[in-house]
């Protein structure tokens, strides 16, 4: 396994128990040996979901999968396996994920339809169903309230540290819990990452709130993370509320615009926001963290695209990770982007730096003190386009060689 | 420098005059030393000039002035200089600009109206236009026929080689030239690739006629490469015909439509698209050349498209980097398009070997024959959406470890 990234967390947080939530892990050998590569989470009764799926013309046959069964909104099981992600593999495919789920459905005795499933890793192999037959029994048995640090270990594919994140809110007059899981590093970008994410809550919200809820809070966090710039036929962010605060006097949520549910969307977003930084932090090859910040653009949506042009573009990423302020790399980003830009009005700014403005270099730009800030772990950039109040911002990384050598070499 | 790219022919062609055409080389020292940085090129009386220029929002002062003056049609002189783009540097770009179209018209004789310009280099620098003071009066006495050579390696930046094609045709019952020189290297995207290239024939042709011509010749050309989806603020692609073959009994060609332009259209779409292939065979770091054909799509469009989205993958770049048939990351590149495909029906080819097809990797898929495939130089990717007639195809290259290296360093 590669060198954990420079810019993980310093600790990997220890998470709560979610009431209504059990985990356990299980080595199948699906591709990888000699580690976990299967979770199973097991919920309570009266558990909703909601869920945000790749918007790829090519999905997996479990986006399929989860596609169909969401609409229910009811869960008892998540099955998630990492090393093969059974996308493009057909017919077969999918006979695969009825057989994953019918054998989850057995080992924790509800019905296949009420099984979740995701699948990461290469695309095109073939996924061996049985091989779920031997772990999810057992697996069921084992299931306990704690193992979340192992479950976020299960679901990694070249993910350099397990990604965990926990809040709480108060809702009515229950304290209630939000952990979340998640795995990216390649493969990574809006709509969604490759990543896979797993939010589970006790929280007794219905699907339909929670549906809302999800697709609200994914736009500025793992929407707005980007690697690569590309998409993966197996995204998907599920959100589990098992409800059980209920019983702890947490009131039944039916509305996602119920004002009781205030500290709740603060700690969700709290949570979501929490691990896509860190998906950017684990971007393969990442020795730096760049939030590029546009503001001053036509609308939001006009900021997020030119705030994507500049953190996919190669030359500006190369240049972040060759520590070089190539803010003439931003211009061209910002120019190609074919969003309304004015070359003569815009500013860039590198950390607190303004480094051009009025159509270009700022005359009391101090590349030496700009040549420190690139040294940073952490990079911000900022354009003022100086059009409008539209404001975005977007997560990214450097390239490295790293990235072409992970890549290069990932099947092999 | 570099090495010369791998990719590089065998042989760089001597080319033959073109009436009506002299050029001579110079060192400025405008950024780089110890080599050519100036290319001046001298036309007869009587040149017409058509141009495509870059879409950027942020273009260089070059491009501004070239686009002001391509109205008229008439050109006399065209400097060109490497280093600097004079891109992003304000009023005192525009100066610069103006200042050396003055000092050309002074050289050559002409009015300032009639010199064409262009720069490339770093973004953000100011350019000393006084640098072309000492170079450009010489360089016009010293102007020849021949120097093609010479010409070419005075525009290059990271390019490896020098890049030159020519082809003649029949106008009327003269033989034409058209002779045409390039740089490339990085930044290279639709539209244009950042890139310069200029073309030179001796045909009598109206300049209404030849902006036409060129338009519509750059599409499947210029306009098909991409190395890194990165649209520079400096592409420039100028065509100018001098008109000499008129005295060899050439017909004034008025419109682009005229029938007896048939064999010099061809000729046209033999030079850009050589020029064409040689930019994406000296794509920064490139080790392999990769044609990547999309048919079966609903329109041209929608298969350039979905062909832009696999060429400018970082992941099927790197793939094919490392040797690795990895379709599946073809499959991600399809689907995140977002134009029309359908999973189940397409199929992918690498060379003649399909290697998926029905929703599932080929049963009869050799991956031993495929690996050995992608050991070659120039590797032929082809996904056949049978979706519709359309039909693209646009070259690129791998993304290497020397991309990020090449790219880690430039300005440094």
């Amino acid at each position: 396994m590669a060198n954990v990234s420079p810019l993980a967390p310093a600790t990997v947080p220890e998470l709560p128990t979610v009431a209504g939530v059990r985990l356990a892990t299980a080595s199948a050998a699906i591709r990888y040996e000699g580690r976990t590569d299967v979770l199973l989470a097991v919920f309570d009764k009266g558990t909703t979901v909601a869920g945000v799926l790749t918007r790829s013309k090519c999905p997996s046959a479990p986006v399929d999968w989860c596609r169909a069964r969401l609409a229910q909104g009811r869960a008892r099981a998540l099955v998630v396996n990492s090393g093969i992600a059974n996308a493009f593999t057909g017919t077969k495919g999918q006979v695969a994920v009825k057989r994953t789920a019918a054998l989850a459905a057995e080992a924790v005795g509800c019905k296949a339809t009420e099984v979740f499933i995701a699948s990461t890793g290469v695309i095109g192999e073939p996924l061996d169903a049985e091989k779920f037959a031997r772990v999810l029994r057992p697996a069921a048995l084992a299931a306990r309230p704690e193992n979340w640090k192992a479950a976020a270990r299960a679901i990694m594919t070249t993910d350099t540290f397990p990604k965990l994140a926990t809040a709480t809110a108060r809702l009515g007059s229950a304290q209630v819990r939000i952990n979340g899981i998640a795995k990216g590093a390649g493969m990574i970008a809006p709509d969604m990452a490759t990543m896979l994410s797993f939010v589970f809550t006790d929280a007794p919200i219905a699907a339909p709130a929670l549906r809302t809820l999800l697709k609200r809070e994914v736009v500025d966090t793992f929407n707005a993370v980007t690697v690569d710039g590309d998409t993966s036929t197996s995204d998907t962010a599920l959100l589990f509320a098992t409800g059980a605060a209920a019983h702890r006097g947490a009131p039944m949520i039916r509305n996602a615009s119920d004002r009781r549910l205030a500290e709740f969307v603060h700690a969700l977003h709290a949570v979501l926001a929490d691990l896509a930084e860190q998906i950017a932090r684990d971007g393969e090859g990442a020795r730096k963290l760049v939030r590029i910040t546009v503001k001053g653009a036509v609308s939001k949506h006009s900021a997020r695209r030119i705030a994507l042009s500049i953190a996919n573009s190669p030359l500006v990423k190369t240049a972040i990770a060759g520590e070089d302020a190539n803010w003439g790399r931003v211009v061209m980003a910002v120019g190609k982007a074919g969003e309304p830009a004015k070359r003569d009005r815009l500013s860039i700014y590198f950390g607190e730096t303004r480094v051009a403005a009025a159509g270009a270099r700022d005359p009391s730009y101090d590349e030496k003190k700009v040549s420190a800030y690139m040294k940073r772990d952490v990079i911000d950039l900022t354009v003022d386009l100086k059009l409008g109040r539209g404001l975005d911002r977007v997560l990214t990384c450097d390239l490295t060689k790293d990235y072409v050598a992970i890549n290069g070499d990932y099947r092999s």
